[in-house]
């Protein structure tokens, strides 16, 4: 990005993005109507747009890079393909094959690794079904929808938001278009993220937006939910969705889980798991699907204390920060150690900066390219309503910059929401550095008196009456000093008058050594589709001089199958020792591929670099001859060396581990020349 | 079982099965009336059940377990727990907390180095959610079903035959019981399995059952589909569910893996995954859930070559067999290598044999008793019509004989069902020893005749016919013969009455190299939760003489957490060296624990011994002293050695992995005697 050619070519962009983004400040800080912040915002992020846009069409690797090439290779070799295929198939949903599977579970190996192992994590795994309820207090029932509207004979959806862009610029691009049109069309546009439902619906109204495939009437907007809805049980009365994102397995989990860590603070606990989101019209290949796996940690700790024991570790990490003021002034992202980054208070705590720097270690070590990842900070008018900071993963494939991995400060929301629904206090204790004394109000049950007029009620009085909040008791006591009586309202929703007699108010203070509080949760969590096919997308390479010769140059660590055997042709005399050499690989644990099918060894190399393999030990004459030794070929330089028979698997298994390079072997075995002829 | 005290006892019991064997099979043999035979059955299930039961009662494990004790702990440990139970809990949902899922994670690996990477079996990793048309295919849409009855009022539900065992049982003790009454109940519980719905509503009326807990009338008998139905996309018109085992992904998969494997036959595919079945009333903790994970193999092969190249490994391999026969004789399971089984023909074949075996391998690895497992074959009455031969794997648990593995061959069926559905041929291909000359029938369209009848539909028309069997291309030749026109039936259900003039039959002779045939299936399918559980179960311990200090001894192998780290005292000393073990037992990527929290370190290693980590690292004050030294701790014999600081991690990861043993470790270092105290 610091090319002087493509920077002239951004800088007018980069002066309106600036210029809006003044505005938008203004506007705020002058206490404008809400309307106009909302429709400047939106003009902002159309700016931006326009500049990220600008950016990517002047990105050489993203003009340069085959889509097509490369979906067309992942199929052939079944890496990943659409589910149900010879049933028509379904949208959002793919299945993976071998290479496709070996693949994804070497990252969440790695991961584990990485994570739940180095930071002794507590790894869980909860149910996907999830009853209502618990997606009530999330927020997901309320608020995880998106607007569509239906074709009224097809019954076809819509996105509504895309289906009037949609509209509008065609009837913008008219050749009858007045300039009054124009205007209108483009401010609407301008303004269409920031636009109520009614709003959006007087749009389609007033443009006699119809179905762009039947020209049929459409519906009214339809605020559709992105989950998927079933029932559990077969009374059809637990109504249950498949959950949306793991995290809420685990703060329901919260106090088990505190226990579990003896009471202390901060502790994390990792996920592994699938989540589902019905989107109304999935695209853009692994990007956007209906199920998909995730990995997920929520870090609990004091909110008052958001350092991290290990920040020293990665204070130096140099990262590449896309921070808000940035985005707001048409900047570009800054290189920053994240040490420096947390001290000038650009990410907000250690904590939070802590984990980036993680994030970045590990998406760097399964082959993601530095120089197209970026963190990218929410903007405030963007940021949910409970965090307090939020960076994302980006990271840059031809379909742009693509959130991989978020990084939240979710702060007390979650386990407040929890809390409230349930009644159960999921909250931590600390010990107050000295003991203080505290005003308590309790009400006292007259039991007998109670008992006489409640009868077989009274005891579920007196438990209600124990779990009164302090805002209730005080409630309680000045209705008995105004009337002379109190208003219990029991959970089932049954109402008790109790009068004077039947209870008191007691005051007294108690010294407390220990004071309650709601955890803070910083929550990192990976896309794990995302991140796979943006690395597929990074490691994808052509030959020289050879543009059908692909193939993928993911790290060993990663690599579906670290290792393929390949006798020179089908001579029995081959066979014992592609056996042995089978047998000394699976008992060093190296998933690895025999491929003793007819063809030359130049294409047999070939077919064994499209699936990723990053190294080949050849059988071949010589083998024969004592002292056996074999070829080790590198899939990346496909340069050769002769090892012997008993030390290659060693060998392979140090380079499959990242204990050795192949530089090193390099340097330590004969190189053996020889042509790779494909043909 | 061998006890003739016990033999003793269960003789009659033995002797009224076979006598009721005896019966099925003259039944069968001389052709009697199916319902006579199916009560017959019954009566044969329920003596089998009286001698099954007597059998556990006898038991000395079964018998002495204490299973709440356990479950205490693994509640209180939070290995697993009811899901979402801050709001109420879902019966059949467990959440597994950090022990739990330590534990299926190193399950699951232990079982991808067993079979998928030993075997290089092509790892899958497909939907869950699935459209409707697939499970239609597979039968379970229409077949997947358990009855059930509603109280009218309340909504609540039963599984019928439960309920009716129930009542009649009621009915049948009454003191004021006819001898009639109570001959007619036995009558219907002893055949009840074998009833049809109809028969069982009939029961239902004449009785008159009701509510057993609110006494309400009943609904007629329902079918109730076990599968979690969902909405696949937003136009309500794409119907799907949660798949009810991960088979099915496997399946309609099948091209795309043939191809993978450049054709070749046999090849096996294995799947890790969750499945959904909604049960009516789960209960039995584990054993039966509505979520639960599954780890299938479908090892695909030629029908006629169901050997296996490896079965000369394993054929020595001792297993206990319940055969169908000695289940009908009143017999007990008996011991069979698995290569003479294979060869007395009691097992189908050496495919099947040698899953049975590696599944067996599997089990004891992990730490399943070997006196608590059997393989039991399914009676020709209870296997599934496609299936030529089934063996569970059953695992003797306090729930009784619990199925944790099957093991069928499934024959042709399942790729068969999709190909009949999709009209995409799921089938291999192979060489013929010599080629051979076929007949080949195909209709010719006279182009010019068809375009001029039928315009657009022509293109249509003519695919269809392409595609027409070889039956159907000789009933067209029939009805043009007969009528002079055929009336063709497209896939949408349009028909087209073809003239003679617009097609004609043509035969004519082709040599033919390969041909094509449907693979047959064998798979074995885990139940990864009943197997953990069972697991449980058989390492559940309790100190001899204290009875409320319990623990598991899971093997190293699959132990959630591998090594603890107990310093012996808060003295900060010791702090140096508990952090640099911890960084050494990460870096040897062993999953270990620091407790240096206060408590004795007797009552710490207590607590390490509850969450079954096999070995204790304990930082005392000799550890100060130079040459630094530590104690290791082996939680089963709770015996000690002093080990150097530098070595003790190699030691462990030696002991982890099972390349060395506790004895082997005493032997080498010297021994370290002091008491532990849990007070």
């Amino acid at each position: 990005m610091s090319n002087p050619e493509i920077e002239a070519q951004l800088a007018p962009l980069r002066e309106r993005v600036q210029e809006q983004g003044n505005l938008v400040k203004s506007l705020k800080e002058t206490g404008a109507a809400e309307l106009d912040v909302k429709k400047a915002v939106a003009e902002l992020k159309a700016r931006k747009k326009m500049l990220e846009d600008k950016e990517l069409a002047l990105t050489p690797s993203v003009v340069s890079f085959d889509r097509a090439k490369m979906e067309d290779l992942l199929k052939r070799r079944f890496f990943y393909d659409q589910s149900f295929a010879i049933y028509g198939g379904i949208t959002g949903q793919y299945d993976f094959g071998p290479m496709g599977c070996a693949l994804k579970s070497n990252i969440l190996s790695l991961w584990r690794q990485y994570f739940a192992l180095e930071e002794q994590m507590l790894e869980v795994d909860c149910s996907i079904l999830t009853p209502e309820p618990v997606l009530k207090a999330s927020g997901h029932v309320e608020r995880f929808a998106d607007l569509m509207v239906k074709d009224v004979k097809t019954g076809e959806c819509f996105r509504l938001d895309h289906l009037i862009k949609q509209a509008l610029e065609k009837l913008l691009k008219a050749k009858d278009a007045t300039p009054a049109l124009r205007a209108e069309c483009e401010d609407i546009i301008t303004k269409l993220d920031g636009l109520s439902k009614q709003e959006l619906a007087d749009v389609l109204a007033k443009y006699s937006i119809k179905s762009p495939l039947t020209g049929n009437d459409l519906t009214e907007p339809i605020e559709f939910n992105l989950m998927f809805a079933t029932q559990i049980g077969p009374t059809g009365l637990v109504k249950g969705f498949l959950r949306p994102e793991t995290a809420q397995g685990i703060f329901v989990n919260f106090k088990r889980l505190l226990e579990f860590n003896q009471g202390k603070l901060p502790f994390a606990v990792a996920q592994i798991g699938n989540s589902f989101r019905n989107e109304i019209s999935p695209r853009s290949g692994l990007i956007r699907v209906r199920e998909f796996t995730m990995a997920e940690i929520e870090h609990f700790c004091d909110p008052t204390q958001k350092d991290h024991p290990k920040f020293g570790n990665v204070k130096d990490e140099k990262m590449t920060l896309y921070s808000a003021c940035n985005q707001m002034d048409g900047k570009s992202a800054t290189q920053f150690a994240i040490g420096a980054a947390v001290s000038a208070k650009l990410v907000a705590n250690e904590t939070l900066g802590y984990y980036m720097a993680r994030i970045q270690q590990f998406l760097l070590a399964i082959g993601i390219k530095p120089e197209c990842l970026r963190f990218r900070q929410h903007m405030s008018n963007e940021m949910a309503h409970y965090a307090c900071d939020c960076w994302d993963a980006e990271i840059l494939t031809s379909y742009g910059w693509v959130e991989c991995v978020g990084c939240a400060d979710r702060s007390a929301y979650d386990l407040g929401q929890h809390t409230a629904a349930t009644g159960v206090r999921l909250v931590a204790e600390k010990r107050l550095p000295a003991p203080k004394t505290v005003e308590v109000s309790e009400i006292v049950p007259n039991k007998q008196a109670l008992g006489k007029t409640f009868k077989k009620d009274a005891k579920t009085i007196t438990e209600a009456l124990a779990k009164l909040s302090l805002e209730e008791i005080s409630r309680a006591e000045q209705e008995l000093n105004a009337n002379g009586q109190y208003k219990l309202i029991l959970a089932d929703g049954n109402t008790h008058e109790l009068a004077k007699d039947t209870i008191s108010v007691k005051h007294s203070s108690k010294t407390v050594h220990v004071e309650e509080f709601i955890p803070s949760v910083v929550e990192p969590s990976f896309g794990i589709g995302r991140i796979m096919y943006a690395l597929l997308e990074h490691s994808f390479q052509c030959r020289e001089g050879d543009d059908q010769r692909c193939y993928f140059t993911l790290p060993p660590l990663v690599a579906p199958l670290k290792c393929s055997i390949l006798p020179l042709s089908n001579n029995a005399e081959f066979q014992p020792f592609t056996q042995k050499l089978s047998s000394f690989l699976t008992k060093a644990e190296l998933s690895h591929k025999v491929d003793d099918s007819s063809g030359s060894i130049g294409r047999r190399y070939a077919r064994t670099d499209e699936i990723a393999i990053p190294y080949g030990i050849t059988v071949d004459f010589d083998t024969l001859k004592e002292p056996h030794t074999v070829t080790l070929r590198d899939r990346n330089s496909m340069k050769q060396v002769r090892v012997g028979l008993e030390k290659v698997v060693g060998v392979v298994k140090d380079l499959a581990t990242a204990r050795t390079s192949w530089e090193q072997v390099v340097a330590q075995y004969p190189v053996f020349e020889q042509q790779e002829a494909t043909k």
